[in-house]
């Protein structure tokens, strides 16, 4: 990038050439799905979710060849407050387990046929705790946003971000805590399972955090940085790369939306793109997704991250894609139409 | 049957004889998802599924091997009365459909990988219109129970039925408001998408078929016979058969559960097997699966029927069964345990 342009002021430029819904593949899906056999409406949201598809891959016959879960996994200086259940060491113990396989993404995308990459973001050198200076400079950020931009690539037609990083609902709850003001404890969970003297800790490292940061929060990206993590900065990239590249992008849970959030902080119509695979169990998802005008998919009181609820998600937007795609019309079976 | 026996004492004495839920396949279930690479809980919904599977399966290691769904067809003498948006002559096109593979059913089986029966009964000949008088004498109703109970054999171990009739919303409308009270419009819908008069007829029609038979309402299988139809004793059939052999069976939508409703009416316990794979857009379904006790896997605003809810669920279903089976323990991915 040019010398003199910060790098804050790159990301924002990106904003300026967010591609449009596509019409005519949107008028192209419904009028193929109203000779369908079926009665009109019957598939409810699936049908809801074709015309998504169609409208943001931009053709009239989606596909869903390539869809990958790009799971972003970082590390969190705040973890030194006692804010998680378990020991930072597991961030890229979880790694492992996914690169092995192990893990229930693993399992979940084996089942719905997903692709599944694993993204390490410095494990070994964890974010500054945000309760006591910024998690991050602004170049850190932003080239933490460009990596999550360039993860989008190799013809994905489907995307699914998802995290892991122990302390990251922390993160996430400073950041919703930011965004929409309130206490703390309004926008926590539990997390891993901390327990009730480690919530005590964690809603009181964000409002530590909260008053140090407060008079730089009013800008979203200011929020990523000070409060963020690096898997929310990437996940932010991906998002808006999948946007710039006609992605349709399935939102993971609570922390996966809490770069949604900042997004939509910067530009509500930037995660247009974007359905919400589900609902979590954690904190205040449900909220959130309400502010973010998001109605989930599915609402199974998961709470896992690793894209896990985007992931299971996908499984319903096959079975819509499949019945828009290969269902009999109404002429071809010859199967009688409407007589009222 | 021995001839001094009637039809329906014989369905009476099956309820007896019901088995329980596996105490020990459930506690092995817990023990092993104790152990899993997660935080406890963190699947939520998907980790009750496998306790409900191994439960009712009796198996610590529950399976998916023979998951079918099971499609019974019938028609309605009450369509007469002008309460349906289709003629009655599609049932019979959309059994041929399914037969021929262009129906929404088919697309789901086909995606999660479910076998599809479709079952016709006696399509040529409706039941009577009950508004004038029962639908099935008692021999019919008790047969067509029967013939459901042989549908569900060969080996299946997960089950859900579903259905297709023009007309069977009215039935199964009119068995809700026979089992709770209130006018028809509390429980009805537009089904296959009657217009407002139509709707009017519908509702009509029902509180006419009421006070024909209201004297006789108060048995669950005198409701069957004088306002159910065919498809509905099957699946009542079908669901009884598979809590005799041990199958856990997903309940799909409005008319499949009004068979789950009777069964419920008859003995709460008898549906403790089953689970609602969705709630239906149709009429009073989130009240009705409230009232069986049971919170639904999916909310999508389906209304389809086809068993296609609960086909779309048994996605859910299996991916929760893939995360218990396959995920690695703590142990043996090395990874950290709980500190707090």
């Amino acid at each position: 990038m040019p010398p003199d342009i910060r790098p804050f002021e790159e990301i924002r430029m990106l904003f300026a050439n967010m591609p449009a819904p596509d019409a005519q593949a949107l008028a192209a899906v419904r009028a193929r799905d109203s000779e369908l056999t079926k009665p009109p409406g019957a598939l409810g949201r699936l049908e809801e979710i074709v015309e998504w598809l169609a409208a943001w891959q931009g053709r009239a016959e989606p596909v869903i060849e390539r869809p990958l879960v790009a799971v972003f996994a970082g590390n969190h200086g705040v973890v030194a407050q006692g804010v998680s259940a378990f020991p930072a060491s597991v961030t890229q113990q979880m790694v492992a387990n996914f690169q092995s396989g192990g893990a229930a993404i693993n399992q979940i995308c084996k089942i719905h046929g997903l692709g599944l990459k694993v993204f390490e973001l410095a494990l070994e050198r964890p974010t500054v705790d945000f309760t006591e200076a910024p998690a991050m400079d602004e170049r850190e950020a932003a080239a933490t946003f460009a990596y999550g931009m360039e993860a989008v690539g190799g013809g994905v037609d489907l995307l699914a971000p998802g995290e892991m990083g122990i302390g990251n609902t922390t993160s996430a709850g400073a950041i919703y805590a930011a965004l929409y003001g309130g206490p703390a404890s309004r926008w926590t969970g539990r997390g891993a399972g901390v327990d009730a003297a480690g919530l005590v800790r964690k809603n009181a490292a964000i409002e530590k955090a909260l008053a140090l940061h407060g008079p730089h929060l009013s800008d979203p990206l200011e929020i990523l940085r000070r409060l963020g993590g690096r898997e929310i900065a990437a996940i932010m990239g991906a998002i808006m790369a999948a946007r710039l590249n006609r992605i349709p992008v399935v939102l993971d849970g609570y922390v996966a939306c809490a770069a949604a959030a900042l997004l939509h902080a910067l530009s509500t119509e930037s995660i247009a793109h974007c359905v919400a695979g589900h609902v979590s169990a954690e904190g205040a998802h449900r909220d959130i997704l309400a502010r973010l005008g998001k109605r989930p998919l599915l609402d199974l009181d998961m709470r896992l991250g690793e894209g896990s609820g985007a992931a299971l998600a996908i499984g319903v937007v096959r079975a819509a894609l499949a019945c828009h795609r290969d269902m009999a019309t109404f002429q071809s079976a010859g199967v009688s139409g409407k007589t009222q």
